[in-house]
């Protein structure tokens, strides 16, 4: 054995942000205190300045599946007509609350790596004018695929139908402009590009879904948005709320900011084009060329060897935890994630590691090609193409 | 401003193992109880059987230097004839606590970037048969130098004199065999191999040390070596211990154990040898190319490039700190430490980061030929070259 650090490089979790996992063990604290009536407002407040809305932002304590659960339980009424996008394992997931819930949903599905485009949800709409509401992945975590949302946006903004947006992957790594998009929902999760661990779902509400929420019949107690909101407007949560992670994800918030959340999505951005760069460098084949997204990039394996098999060496080479294929995908491509608190570092590192794997198993690589193509955007960039100090 | 983590690439303070920060936070115990008292008796074990000894070991709540003044202030006396090994800041140390100390001593001085040979020693301790102590460096962490105390354990052995090694970066970055070599006291600390923070020192003390210490008439009182083994055999200190670091200790040690000693040492070497090969590659000169330690790494700037241009273009553009040259050598070496918890994933993101700073500062060099070069060490390494895995 040596020395082998343990990297998450999954699309969540993601690497920790080490102030905000310190800021944790100050969760001594009452939660029906001013004291945290005080951090919550912050919060709050932080979420929605870093989200960039005027809407109404929440905090549920659940996994980003309960916030996408609650979308489609407090906006909508038994037998609605919807419209599900449905491009990987998320979007199924979508025609799964659909289903659970009895809404009528018009499935419009791609094949995995592959989007569905604005026209679709044009033609879908236009043909089905009373669809009640449109969901969508901003970022499709399964396959690394991105969704146009802001054309998709501008298209169901000029119906009823409410456009619901998981962006538990695409918030802070893509631009996602909420107000001025038009975008009813958007759900995030606390353990992607806000850098802290799992527990924590958030999302922000329009005008238009809460004027629907006054009529929908679907039946829903712990996720109750209305009362969430009302509570949050008092600096509390209904129901006991998970402290450490919300003084986690308000030392988070505070660096985000900090950073600038159009620098946060820049720097997800640069790395997603260094990752791309780095494998096509190396002869292997993205398997989501047309629509990358930028919080995780999904390549194939090369013929004859299992994807699998990368997965594992880098675990048992390096210690780094990569992920597989999903569902039909599994063993045919694996995910890189760039999420998260991330930077060119261990991009630099990540893609050695890919070089010595490759090579180790049948598909020779020169060593550093992959690399130098990383650091090649990297210097080709606003950030590196700083002018060197003086001492 | 994008996402840059700090790493610190310093020789000490170093990474640290997270484990072992996070024991830190079961602190709240009484230093004269027997859970104390339990897991001072537990540390101290590990580290014994870490530091592959039979000779007594203690712990000291200080910096390295604190343990270095104790190794003269209990086993000798005024006017003690000494030898003091001086090849770089650290050896200077040496001289100043002879000095401080009233210790007569004779200076071996090496240039800086070279090291005393162990012949120089045999010539000096024949030329004043009544030496009562050779003090050195294992590690000269200043130059990136590693004295052959191996051999000059076996020279010294043989005579009445004690031979103190200061190890405080060898421990964990070269073979140090104690007790089959012959070392009467060899000094630790906290901050460098061992993967904690800085505040703990410790040593190892042979019989003939002890027999040393009843004649030995030097002030102390704060390090009183005596005082402290007697308490250490109840599993207590004499002072208040450091009660967060020993924690931590133990964790790291159990760590450390766990990975093994020799494979830790392996590690380092590997380690270092891929930092030598990478610059090498790039056509920078190392600075101590006849004896390279493995705990840190001396690299000649190119010409024109002041070192500390270097060190500050590692922090602004990476947020990694390493460190310039020391006394004469500032401004014209850098020093890249690859010690603590620091794997292969670190040091491919410093040599990547390493290429782009060249590049930028007029010393053109090709992309990943430095990261190839390490690539190779690993690859050709007893980890590297292990089988890989099936699915």
């Amino acid at each position: 054995m040596h020395i082998r650090k343990q990297r998450l490089l999954t699309p969540g979790p993601t690497p920790l942000y080490p102030p905000a996992l310190q800021a944790m063990m100050a969760s001594d604290l009452h939660h029906r205190t001013e004291d945290f009536r005080k951090l919550y407002r912050s919060t709050l407040s932080s979420l929605k300045e870093v989200m960039g809305t005027e809407n109404d932002v929440l905090i549920l304590v659940s996994s980003g599946t309960g916030a996408m659960e609650s979308s489609a339980s407090n906006f909508f009424s038994k037998g609605d007509k919807v419209i599900v996008c449905s491009a990987g394992k998320f979007g199924e997931r979508w025609g799964e609350i659909a289903k659970a819930y009895g809404l009528n949903a018009t499935i419009l599905k791609a094949e995995y790596g592959q989007v569905v485009p604005p026209e679709q949800v044009q033609a879908a709409l236009d043909a089905e004018p009373a669809t009640r509401g449109v969901f969508v992945q901003a970022s499709e975590t399964s396959t690394g695929a991105a969704h146009d949302v802001r054309s998709m946006a501008s298209i169901v903004s000029k119906t009823d139908a409410l456009f619901v947006v998981d962006a538990i992957t695409g918030l802070g790594t893509m631009p996602l402009d909420i107000d001025g998009w038009g975008m009813d929902i958007v759900i995030g999760g606390s353990q992607k590009a806000f850098m802290i661990p799992p527990g924590l779902a958030f999302l922000s509400i329009s005008k238009k879904a809460w004027a629907r929420a006054e009529s929908a019949d679907l039946p829903h107690y712990y996720f109750d948005l209305t009362k969430e909101k009302k509570n949050a407007g008092s600096g509390e949560s209904s129901w006991t709320p998970n402290t450490s992670l919300i003084l986690a994800l308000n030392a988070a918030l505070e660096y985000i900011k900090s950073v600038g959340m159009d620098k946060l999505v820049e720097n997800a951005q640069l790395l997603a084009r260094g990752t791309r760069e780095a494998v096509m460098a190396l002869g292997l084949d993205l398997f989501a060329p047309g629509s990358p997204g930028s919080s995780v990039t999904s390549v194939r394996a090369p013929k004859n060897l299992d994807s699998g098999v990368i997965v594992k060496e880098f675990r048992n080479r390096f210690n780094s935890i990569i992920a597989n294929g999903q569902g039909s995908m599994k063993g045919k491509i694996f995910r890189i994630a760039h999420l998260g608190y991330f930077d060119f570092a261990d991009l630099f590192a990540v893609i050695s590691e890919l070089e010595i794997i490759l090579n180790a198993n049948g598909f020779p690589v020169e060593f550093g090609k992959g690399v130098a193509a990383v650091q090649k955007v990297y210097a080709e960039s606003a950030v590196g193409n700083q002018e060197a100090v003086k001492v």
